[in-house]
Order: C-alpha cells, then structure tokens, then sequence
C-alpha cells in the first residue's frame, strides 16, 4: 500500500486528488497538509467527505509529511513547490507538483509569466513534465513530476501526434475554452461570482496566457524544432471540463480518415485518450469527473486545414487525475489503477 | 462475483447503474437489454463509457436475462416491470425494479396516479419497499425490491426519525426541489429544454404529484397512523439533486438539540445518511454523484415547528445507488460495497 | 422631466435602477454617486452601459445630491441611508431607500436582525412599507420609502389576499427560492463564487432570516393580529427570480377556484400582478428582467391547505422596479411609466 | 405609427421580435400568425407576455397580413419565406426575412447547405443582406430585407474591417461559440435537454455549418476578392450569447493599438457596435438581452497574428434585434428607436 501525503489540502486540486484517491486499492492517505485547516477534518471545508476516513488536517510540516508518507502531492499555489521539494527529494521522498514550479525548462520564462525568480534551476532540470501518455518511461523512473497545466494538457493531447511533420507549425492556433474550477477556490473576486459568470462567455489573457510556454515548450521538444504558437482561453459558464479546438494547415495528410488513423495509431494502447469516429466531436460532459480525454478530428478539404478537438475534464486529466496516473507509473502500478471510474453523466 | 443484468440501459436511471456496478468489485455487467440500442455498445448512447468492458446492448429477451443474469435491475418505463418481473423471479432471480410498478400497495391509488391496471398485484403485495435504512432486514430477505421514488427517498428520510411522535402528523408539509434528470432522458418536450429550464423555477404538480401517496405510503406505515401530507415538487436548474425541506409542528423536542439528536440516535450506523451539526444546512452540491445523504435541523422556538432539510441526489440515492445498495443487502454484502466514492466537487 | 439621483450606483441594485430609468420616459438620471467609481463612467464597472449618456459617477456629497436631484435613490448598503436621508429630506427632496434603514417599525428587532442601532427612529416611524400594491395612496403622499426586501415583495403578494380572515394565521409557512443576485456584488466569498453555487442548492438563515420580521410586520399589519410565520429562504443556481411557496391552511374557502378569484379581487387593476388560471404556476423565467409577478394557486381538499406560488425577480419587482414604481406614484404618474417592457425570455 | 406584422410568432426570434417591438415607440403590433397558436394569446405560450395588448395569434392568410400591416417580419422555419414573400411584396408591403431564405445569393449553394430548390431566385438577387451598419443606405431603399444569420453576424462584425487588406485573406479563422437559444423552440431533441447541455461544451458542425457560405459571401463582397474560411461553431450551456473569436495574419497592422484604432474608424457613428480599450475583452453578458454588439482584438507580435473578439446577443443583433434596425432604416427612422434599452445584468 503507497502511503500519500497531500500539501494544499484545502483547494479544489487537492480535494479532487483525495476523491481519487480514497478510489485507489493501492493507496492509502496517510497525510494532509493545510494551513487554514490545521486540526480541522477536510470536511469541515469540503462536506462532501463527511462519512469518508481521512487523516486529520496538520500545518505543514517536512518531518512529518517525510515521516509519514512515500509520494507527496504538492497542489498548493505557484512557489510553494520549489521550497518544499528539495526536503522531500533529500529524503527518498517522490514529489508530483502540481503547479507551475517545474514546468518551464527556461527559468527567464518562469519569471517572465510568474513574476518570481525559480530557486530550485537544478530540480527544474530535472523534473519530468508529465503528461502521461507522452513519456510514460520517464516518468516512472522519476523521483519528480512537473504535472503539466489544465489547458497545456488538452492542447498537447490534441496537437501532439500531428508534431511528426503532418502539419505546418507556424500555423497553429489553439482556441481553448475551460470550465471555471481552474481558477481555484482561493481566488476569491467579483469575476468569479456566480452572478458575474453564468450566462456569459468572454476570452481572457489574449496572446500572453501562462501556459502558452508550456504548450511551445512541449511541442517544440516533440518536433525537434521551435513551435510558436497562438493560445486563446475562454471562461465558460460551467463547473468542469476544457474543450480544446485547435487548427493547423496539414501538409500530409489526405482525409479525415487519414487524420483520425494517425490519432488512432499515436494514441494505441493508451485507455484514457479516446479517439472518436468520423462525424463524431467530443463533449465535455462525457468526460466529467473522470480522467478520459476524447479527441475528434476533421480535415476540411477546402482550406487544407485540420481541426482538431478534445475534451479532458481539467480537475481529472487535466489536474488530479493526470497526477495519480504519475503515480501510478512511477510506483510500478498499471496506470489506470484507480481511475476507471467513469464520467458523471448527465 | 454476482451476474447483473440490466433492463433499460439506456435511460438516465440505467446508465446511472452502470456506473456504479462498473466501479463495484463484487458484481460484473453480463446482461444489458435496451430497444433503442439493441445489437450496439452502449458508448452509442452515452460516449461517457468509451474504453469500458460492457456487454453489447440486445433487445430484451427473458430467456437471455435469466440465462446470463443473478439479479436484474429493470430500469425501463412504469408498467413494463410488471410484465417482465413474474418470468424472472420464477426461474429464482432476483429483481429490483426502478420505476413505479411494486410500490403502492393500495391497487386505486396505482391506477389513480398512473392511469393503468396494476397486473400483478400479489407481486406488490410481496414486494419490499426499499429505502435501505428503514428496512434492511426485509430488503436482505426479499427477492423482489420496489425502488423508492427520488422525491420519496428524500422526503421519508426526513421525516421518518419523527414518525415517533415527535411531531403533530396533520402538520407535516413536504417542499421539494429537485435538479431536472429526473425526468428522464426519454421525455423530449419543450418544457424539457435548455432554455426554459436555465434562469427558470417553478413548481409542478401541486398537491397531485405521483411520489405523494409513496410519501404517506411508508410514513403511515412508520408510524401506524394514517398520514396525510402536503407535497409541492419544483425544478430547478441543475442536473443533479433533490433538496426536501420539510415542516412539522412539533410535540416532544424542546430544542434543536433534541431535534438532531433525535436524528444521531435513529441513523447510527447507516453510513450513508450523515447528520450535520447545528448550524449547518445540507447542499445537493455535496451528495453529487454519490449515495449519501445529508440531513439539517432546526427547531423554530417562536413557531414550535421543526424544519428539517434533506440533499440528496436524486440519480444516486434517489434511484441507481440506492438500487444498488439494495443488492448489497440481498446478496450478503456490506451495505457500502462499491458505494463510497464520494460526491464530485464542484 | 424628473431629476433623479442614485447613490450606490456601483451595486446590483443600482445599476438595475439604471437600466430601468435609462428606459424611462419622464426621468432624466442627473447624479450618481459611488466611492469606488468616483470619477469614472459607470461603464468601467459595468460595460453593459457602454455607448449610454450617464453622468460621471462622483463621491457622494449631499450639497451635489440635493442640487442635481429632486428625488434619491438610495442603493447603499444597510446603515448609510439613516445618515443621508435627513439631510436630503431636509431640502425637500423625495428619498426611496432600498435597503433595511427604514424597514423595521420596531427599533428593538432592528438591532436584533441588523447588529446596529437605528439613529433615525422618527423618520423610521415616518417612512411608507412601500409594497406599491398594497399602499398606492399612502406612497403617493410620502416623501419617504422604505423599499420591501425582495424576499418580503414576494411573500407579501402571496399572502395579502389571504389576510382577510380566509386561514388560520399560525399555520403561515413560506417557503421561498431565489437566484444569487439577492447576495449583491459586494459580498465576494467563497459561497458566492461560481463553482460552488453551480449544480448546488440550499436552504439557509433558517428559522432567523431578517426579511422575517419584515413579512411578518406587514402581514400583521393587513390582518389587524400579530401574525407570525416560518421563513425559509433558499439559494437557487440562477440569477434572478424569486419563487414563493405559502401555506395556510385555510378557513373559509372551498376550492381552487374561490381562492383564485379572491386573488383575481384582490389585485383587480393592478397591472403588474397576474393571476393565472387554474392550473398554471408561475415561472420566474417569465419575469426575468421585469417589474411583473406572477401567481398561482390551489386549494388541497385532502388537507384544506391553500398552496400559493408567487414568481417576481428579486431585482425587478423585488428591488429596482418596485423603486421605480414607488417613484411614479409619488410623482403623480402611472405606475406602469417606463416599466412595461416585459421580461427576458428565453 | 407603423403597423407590423409577425409571422411565426410563436417561436423564439418571433417572441423576441415581439419584446422588441412592444417597447418601440413607432411602432405597433397589428398581426401576428401562428399555426401552433391560432385563435389563442400569445401568453398562452410565452405567459411573459401577460398583461400586455397584443392581437390574438392567426393561422396565416396572406390577406389579412396584407389587410392590418405595413411590413412584416417572417420568422417561421427556413422555405416558408420564399413562397409568402412574393405575395406581400406585390401589395406594396416591405419585407424583413429572419431565417436563410433570401441569404445566399448562389442557388447551388442555397440547395446545397438547406437540401432544397430556393423558388423565388429573383427575390434572392433583389434582397439585400443586412447587416445594418455595412448597408444602411441599401437598407433604407429596399423592400425585402435577408436577415442575417447569427453567427455570420458576429463574424462579419468582427472582420469587416480587416477585409481592406490589412490581412491574409487565406488566413482567416473564427471560431464561435454560441448559447442554445440559437436552436430555436421547435427543434426538440434529446441533445437539446437541459441535462445534456448542462455542464457540457461541444463543437458541431465542423467544416460545414450553414453560416459558413453566408460569411464567405459577406467578407468577399467586402473584399473583392473569393474569401474561403474556416468556421467552427460551439455550443455553450448558456441561453443567450455568440462571442466569436477570429483569427488572421496581419499585413499592414503593427500594434494592437493600431487594429483597434481601425476598428474604431471603421464603425465611428454606428452606436450599436463598441469597440473596447486595450486590454479588455468582451463578454456576452454586457450585451444580454440588446442589440448591442462589442468588439476586442490584440495583435500578437510574435506570431503576427490579429485576434479579434466579438460579442453580441444571438437573439438580439443576431435576430430580433437587428431586424428592428433594420426596420427602423427601412421606415426613415433613427436606427436606434426603440433599441436602446440596454442588456439586462447579470
């Protein structure tokens, strides 16, 4: 049994990670980290967990988190990782971040898009970015997880079989659209009321969006060569779920049907990516509460273009979700142990 | 492992079902019946259960589900389970039914409220009503379950700790609110739209509606009176979950104190009916997706009236978990098995 | 041409006064005053008012106010408008007040439900309950309106025409619904943000909520007894609209129809209260956006309960439309000028 | 007072004509025809119109339209238009067209995107296509208007003044994503329920939606020159709203503050379209239930490329709204009586 421990206990990434895992056969919450829950249970924030048996909530504190658990979770916000992972790694300890910490090989980009200086350029080097279906070896052989954003894994999921040459890559254009519960509970403002958000729709961080690196990060290390890319967020009135619809000029390929092979193809083997027949798009709603991502493609023949489309839940592959299918690969396990539950629907 | 079969797969209560018994360790899907999807895979109708192990819907045949299956869940329309049920429980199945068919025990009452001829009234008359944690001995016993309704489920849950004499039984009115999939997926109308039921409230069937006789049905029954209640439905816009606020003047409890202890002592280990503290107010938010239920109270010390306030969701404990946890305690099993994965929040 | 003036101008309220005296044919809004928007456009806070003539909002300062206006607004918070009102009234001008300051006749429950002592007690005694229905005459000579709260709007149309003796007054229990602009734009927590609001519902400030005494001044005001109700208001993922459901039971009516057509009587000649045939309930999706409310009915002859349903927007009729109303009638117009347009649907 | 007529009027572009119309002061409703709702009121389907004065609902008779209305609005399903239109225009009565009839002035296309013979080809070559701030003058003269589509209303808002070569014409990208209203209330499916729409985000109608030719139509007549797009219309679980975000390799545009000071040149006198300020985006809610429409862009440097946003109310500049204008420009009016009641907010 894997003993886990959780620091950020408290937000919506954390407590999504404790639904999944109270699901897993082989792992055990032995630690819970939260500093406005000191002493309290996690149900006192989130009831939905009332009845469940959890470890009481502590102030983080290293002894205790290395003490008491093998893999750590760390879903606090931006900064925090950096401080805390050395310790935990120092110790034998495997680390799964779930914020940005790890994620930009490039530290000017980190302070250009965060604001801060990285203080741990060593660990960034070597933290694997972690989307799952794409380095699965690597990522079970190693001791730290950058697990990659909500948005950058939809656009990665989508584009990433088309980085072989398939396409022209000063062509690509991401339009992405989430559900609001990627913008956390600690985010306390008048856009985030219910009020303000339902019954509207609005674009946000136009051409300079956080993930934006992480995407051309990826993509360029995919391709071999530098990918610019154009990335559009939009706020949907909706708890969960990111559609991503992106677009490139094909170069190779012939028909939707030749599109989807490709997909089909890249993607074999991997149960959690779905990739859909012809005429068919994905919805988000078919991936709510679950860590599956369901991808549609069609190659309109009049402007040689592809659209792709692909739908995660952005708390389950998207966050959470990807993050115990780490765990999974790092700790030897099959990785869907503990994530087959199925989307909420309707 | 228990063969379960499934009439009415593809149905909101069906697929709700599926759900549960995919994630439940002691039970295998071998038999699904559906005429809509007949002699195709179930993801047709619902792209949620892509990548999953399930049996190729047929057109039902009763030879087939009593050949493949130990227990059938019928999860079709009201007055199929009537029909269907006499041929499976002869050859030794059991069966749980969903819709409406075993649950009033009164013949006139069935035809006044549901327009038709009950067929097989020794079967009513044999069949337990089940709202597992009034009844579980009965239910452990039974070979036939009549499902309570969700708006019932919620509302009996409320009241039943009261029906001790604790409160005047002429007094008792029942306010309901409930999230719109229980409807169904089969009603298609226009007042079933998006767009008249987003922005929009309203209460239906006041004083006519069918789950009132279930309601006096199981509280008369409760406590040996006959009960007459008032019960006023309303739909609101959201998927999932039913809120029942229920108000009763009171005879014996002089605080609210007294009133949730009252509640503590009668659902002591029932792990899914969670009693909050005083001071709290249940929220459908919390129960969504899961089998629990969440109850408040207040005693009103100006009015002497008790208002008790019950979440539940009206697809998991209001239909497919409550179905499903009574075929926990037919077979033998812990109440809880396959049943704790908690509530998706948000 | 009526000069008006709106101080709070950045708040729901406010800014639904606005809208609706932008759309007003005799009034010409000449101030507003807001601290958090003093020299900006009111735009900048709410783009829906983009490319209309507005003055600049300014901070509040009474010589600006009583100069440019000849009747007030007030849309502050509770507590401002029993410092400011004084000093308007002073010079003559006409002040309806939407929050509390001026509801509560009884200084002892004002302390109670609002924590503060009330430092205008004679203007207390002298301000009109401005439900527009019910005092047409009284609002027409005052100078000073206490604005119903939206809670109290709603159950005070549902139950006023039951006040004549028709049921037994300790048996009133309103059981009330509303969407989350209630909650205003200040309030920014966590409960009000999108993700926890959406796909949840709940009861809240039960048995203690502080439009009670308001209900219940005023319906022991139309009946001549003190009245005494139970209140439960609950919040409702949607935006505006208040649904009420009341019960009494009933003394001296024999069927829906005479309860209908006691309605019918009651609000003969009011425009902007509809009665609808038996059969109908109302929906507050068909007035969203307007001043109009709605009403059903039915008597239950198994339990001689009336049941009422009562639909208004809580910021139309339940606020910024009654207010405008409430300023037509004290300036000698129509009550209808200005508010006919209907509701938004879909 | 012009007398206008309303055929369909009890779907959702003819009830919102109908809110339109009923607070224009020039105008006033004299005939409405409906099938569904002959010899009833319209509040019998859409009770938000209680209490107001409308005609009774007629089953449709080109005489009597002819008999009590100067111009009439068509706003039934699509191939009804073509067969009425000829008959009211002969009797010297002006004609606005709300569905696709008279849009595409290609027939082949018309049989190919609406799978029928288009009749009144001579009537198509006459209509003009109106987009009312690209060809008021046109507007003012003609007799039978073609409304345009909703999403082909935002995307050519959006993009008219790029089409002076300030962009790639090859390039051009949008991707919208509407609310649900845009369905209408006679199209009642499963995928329409609110359950299904609820909480889900999808793209349909990839490569090939109906609006497609009708923009490509549009920009090429702005252009001079054949304009091949790619569109991708998505649904959004909102009532009302299009934001349309589009995409386009710049020319001749440096900055970002140089797009939008083109854009602001380009609609200068045209009250209903705003232009925002740098940095800021639009969202369908500011423009909720109006006729307004407001417009973002950005240029990004790195990648040369012009992302332009555009929100408008798909019931409102998308349909009803617009029509209204249109009527206004037709009849000598002022293109904004009766339009300029803002969005309702939140």
């Amino acid at each position: 049994m894997i003993r886990v421990g959780i620091i950020g206990a408290s937000g919506y990434a954390g407590a999504e990670l404790i639904r999944y895992l109270l699901a897993h056969p082989e792992a055990k919450i032995t630690y819970l980290a939260s500093d406005s829950l000191k002493g309290k249970p996690l149900s006192e924030a989130y009831p939905s967990f009332l009845g469940r048996d959890l470890p009481v909530c502590e102030k983080y504190d290293s002894h205790n988190a290395i003490d008491k658990a093998d893999i750590i979770f760390q879903a606090q916000g931006n900064g925090v990782g950096m401080r805390v992972a050395p310790h935990l790694l120092a110790k034998g300890r495997k680390v799964i971040d779930i914020p940005a910490d790890f994620r930009l090989k490039d530290p000017e980009q980190y302070t250009q898009f965060y604001g801060a200086v990285n203080t741990a350029p060593e660990l960034v080097a070597e933290a694997v970015y972690g989307v799952s279906e794409l380095h699965p070896e690597q990522i079970a052989s190693a001791r730290l997880i950058a697990n990659p954003g909500c948005y950058a894994t939809g656009a990665i999921l989508a584009l990433a079989p088309l980085m072989n040459g398939a396409v022209e890559l000063d062509s690509v254009i991401i339009d992405s659209k989430s559900g609001v519960s990627g913008a956390g509970r600690s985010k306390v403002d008048v856009p985030g009321l219910f009020c303000e958000v339902n019954e509207g729709l609005k674009a946000y961080g136009v051409a300079n969006h956080r993930h934006t690196p992480e995407i051309e990060q990826e993509l360029s290390s995919l391709t071999g060569q530098s990918v610019q890319v154009n990335f559009t967020p939009h706020l949907i009135p909706m708890n969960r779920g990111i559609l991503t619809t992106a677009y490139a000029n094909v170069r190779s390929l012939a028909s939707t049907a030749d599109l989807l092979a490709l997909y089909r193809e890249f993607y074999a083997g991997r149960p959690f990516v779905q990739v859909l027949d012809e005429g068919r798009q994905p919805n988000t709603k078919n991936v709510f509460g679950s860590n599956f991502c369901h991808i549609g493609g069609v190659i309109d023949p009049r402007t040689n273009r592809a659209i792709i489309t692909c739908a995660i839940d952005n708390m389950g592959k998207g966050a959470a979700g990807q993050a115990v299918q780490n765990m999974n690969l790092m700790c030897g396990l099959d990785e869907t142990v503990g994530l087959m539950n199925g989307a909420v629907y309707p």
